[in-house]
């Protein structure tokens, strides 16, 4: 998935200027956007999450200044930064509320924290819904009027733009459909969460490496075992590297993966019916380049076609997220631009 | 189900006025509403759907044109009509396209024609949505910024309001709630729409028939089969009877239902998280004023509360509607009321 590195200059770029923060577990991405989406300037740090919410949102107010310095324009050009953040959150009030990969930043006004240290008024957004603003705004979206976005990692991030609206929910927990129940018998999988039957459950990677480990304990042929004492760890980039090798166990985990995918898909179908549905994250297998990616998004449409309403099936477009890892702090920047045009 | 029969007189009205028109299968429901949603005037025709849409919308327009007399207004002080129409439609376009109850209506541009035939323009919505905004409105969701209205009956109608703004979709199929599949296994039960594991399949009134005959055909105890013999037909009122007459097998198939629409609920929490969740419809089972009707909302509550997220779990509001057959016309005339305030 290629990242945005084509920037432009300070004098092609149209103003008013925003950045886009976007805060991981491990790492913090800065860039500076201008008023069509181009970014001027990115830089990364690390979270260090173990000192603590206040020292990181130092960090952050001093990476926003050096983002905009690189970026080559006036400080009083920016309308205002826009942060996308891990949940659990309370986004009017801008706070993290119990943000699961920053032990300990419980209950954190990091909104107004970040804008104290950067100068400038910030947007809170949920990470996810950044994101799908990204794609929305300038990648594989931005010809649609609205979208969904799911990011496959560990768990499933998702996103759901509707024109300009992010539906973030009246308690900030809107779009998390990872957790959408598709399997309500008492002994469907387990999810992260700890709740049982959730699509995360089925098409994360965690959902990836459970399935390939019980297929291993139930001895089924695959040449898994050969590569795990060469030393190499059960991942999804394991298996699809064994599936393209021709191993058909892991390439039948991975279509699994993507039957789920299509049943989670058709249920937001039935419920926001959106123009888009968009792919992203480390567990896309490379996407549209690669042939095991190609097949991943065919299985998954397949099942589209099969189980939803045939006229949303037909109009529907599914396809790969396009900004990779920079969807977020472009994502941020754009709602920090959408927040900026109604105020 | 109160239905509203307390109408204002058009001296303590607020103008501007609209009509709401509610199309059923079987009847029109047509009424004009002040600016603050109190209704005027109501009345009721018959669909007669073989007649054929042409035929139903001169007497649409005609029905419009009565309920304005009756509400002893000036026909120039009615700002805009709003219609409600079962789907499949296309919003956008003011067209019928294939829908299911109303055979022989395909491809029909119903919004204009009744338009032409009642001399206003008309607001054009699935009536699914028309009901959430008429509980959004004026009904038990009045207090609330968004919700969600599950209509109960032979099938499942959703609604989906988050501010004024209804989640219609990008092809007139959002909220289509009842085609959640809430059960991925290929032996799940099949919905009328003859797709398996929907939330229609397992929480609808033809469910509780489908289970009830099952149990029977299984020689299950219960006291149906001596209702049966006494002619009385297999339905949700007669297990509701039964169930509240000691029958056990009756209440625990409509503990079921309660317990599949706590599943359906979870996802759209999961999804919009939204304020409240309304239920409406034939299948409500006497809704608060009925001991079975509050251990119907009980068992949803319970399920909601097992299986969401715990802060969504104890913010939402789970309630029955209070508009019952009235808010179909009501939410359409408030469509048409947030038509007019935008153009």
């Amino acid at each position: 998935m290629s990242q945005v590195r084509c920037f432009i200059s300070a004098v092609e770029a149209q103003a008013p200027f925003f950045v886009g923060l976007d805060l991981g577990g491990t790492n913090i991405k800065v860039g500076v956007v201008d008023d069509q989406g181009r970014p001027l300037s990115w830089l990364s740090v690390p979270t260090e999450a173990e000192k603590g919410p206040e020292d990181a949102s130092a960090r952050m107010g001093e990476a926003v200044k050096r983002a905009i310095f690189e970026a080559d324009i006036e400080p009083s050009a920016i309308a205002r930064v826009g942060l996308g953040s891990p949940g659990t959150m309370d986004i009017p009030a801008g706070m993290l509320v119990e943000p699961v990969n920053l032990k300990g930043w419980d209950h954190f006004p990091i909104r107004d924290r970040v804008s104290h240290y950067c100068g400038l008024p910030v947007a809170f957004a949920n990470d996810g819904a950044a994101a799908a603003y990204g794609e929305f705004w300038i990648g594989a979206g931005r010809e649609f009027h609205s979208l969904v976005l799911f990011t496959l990692g560990t768990g499933i991030g998702c996103g759901i733009i509707i024109g300009d609206l992010s539906i973030d929910g009246e308690n900030s927990h809107g779009a998390e459909c990872g957790h959408l129940i598709i399997n309500d018998a008492e002994d469907a999988r387990v999810c992260g969460c700890g709740q049982s039957g959730h699509l995360e459950a089925y098409a994360s990677a965690t959902a990836v490496i459970k399935c390939a480990q019980e297929a291993l304990d139930a001895g089924r042929p695959t040449s898994l075992p050969d590569r795990l004492a060469e030393g190499k760890e059960l991942s999804p980039k394991l298996l699809a590297q064994e599936a393209e090798a021709g191993d058909r166990l892991s390439l039948e985990i991975i279509l699994e993966v993507a039957r789920y995918m299509g049943i989670g898909i058709v249920n937001l179908l039935h419920t926001i019916d959106p123009n888009c549905v968009l792919l992203g994250g480390a567990m896309t297998f490379g996407g549209n380049e690669t042939e095991l990616g190609r097949r991943f998004l065919t299985r998954i449409k397949e099942e589209v076609n099969r189980r939803a309403f045939a006229l949303l099936a037909e109009r529907i477009t599914i396809d790969f997220a396009t900004l990779g890892g920079d969807a977020g702090y472009l994502g941020a920047a754009g709602i920090a631009r959408v927040e900026h045009m109604r105020k």
